[in-house]
């Protein structure tokens, strides 16, 4: 699927994964091009990949959304819709985010870029990575839980140095089963014209 | 021009519109819908757009530019190469930012995404417009000058309530001229196999 109004309709995240499918380290490659044409503060280009394969990291990572998730799961529950909990939990469980054969840590190097420049100079190339991903066949899910509460933890695993920020996880591989179409609140809920409250198109 | 990486490899940012040629509103739709296909902290879509076509209120946000210029240029002409400067400086003259027909201004609902997870839950979603509306042949442009350094007036002009976090103006419309090709570091720069420092592919 290349047409990029279909690959973004279709893009889903994808937390049950095939443990038994490869991806292709020139996939790999596609993705992470794709990534470094996105824009970025400056041109800073401050991305920063670790690509993550090796049975021992990948546990080593899994085990740190194990503790969070016992950690966190009682409030979510009472938070989030149970289909939405039900599908988080799938990402800790057996066939989740462990299973994914390839893990992508995507940092911002600080020594590029300012800190409060960051997310407006990663996330789009994140954004780039998913689009390839999915144009490729390939389920991926764009995570933040784990540079959000255990940054340090995971900057340990895949060795970043103190100037690399971690912002985000990406799992790539095939999904274990078939996605469910997305829901999304109607454009005009969301869309004003002019001013915050005026409907669009006026 | 459709195909996804095609797409992304042509993306640059255009900081110098034609006014002549405006934008549809049929397109403006198809770049907001592409928009709102992107994930979100736990589908939370907070997006807000504020799709602003007045001239009085872009010349309001153009007023915003020019005062932080005015501020910012000296430091700036220090800090950069001499091109990315004269690129910058281009987008608040003639023929700048203030001449693209339509400016949208992208904020988060607070009420719907800890201020933590807006970053994660909005530049995905602002990626998806740029390249849909490459995609549609328009030229774009992501800053965050304004809502960085002029929050609180972009906020006044567009009537955002203080729930609502402006996180990123957007433009679209016509190059005043051919974009130049982009310039990047090559992927193995910036890409590591398992742990910082070790060369990808390993």
């Amino acid at each position: 699927m290349n047409d990029i109004l279909d690959v973004m309709h279709a893009q889903r995240a994808c937390r049950s994964y095939d443990p038994t499918v490869p991806v292709p380290d020139t996939d790999v490659e596609r993705i992470l091009t794709a990534a470094t044409r996105a824009p970025s503060a400056e041109n800073t280009q401050p991305w920063v990949f670790v690509v993550v394969r090796s049975p021992e990291s990948r546990e080593a990572i899994a085990d740190l959304w194990s503790a969070g998730w016992q950690h966190a799961a009682a409030d979510l529950k009472q938070a989030l819709p149970s289909s939405l909990y039900d599908d988080l939990e799938t990402g800790i469980g057996k066939r989740g985010f462990a299973d994914a054969p390839v893990v992508i840590v995507v940092g911002a190097d600080l020594e590029r870029v300012m800190e409060s420049r960051a997310p407006s100079s990663i996330y789009p190339a994140v954004q780039n990575m998913l689009l390839a991903a999915g144009s490729l066949g390939w389920g991926s899910c764009l995570t933040t839980g784990l540079t959000m509460e255990a940054a340090e933890h995971l900057k340990a695993v895949v060795g970043l140095p103190p100037t690399v920020l971690p912002m985000a996880t990406v799992y790539v591989g095939a999904p274990a089963r078939p996605l469910k179409p997305g829901r999304r609140r109607p454009l005009a809920e969301v869309t004003h014209a002019e001013r915050f409250g005026s409907a669009w198109p006026s």
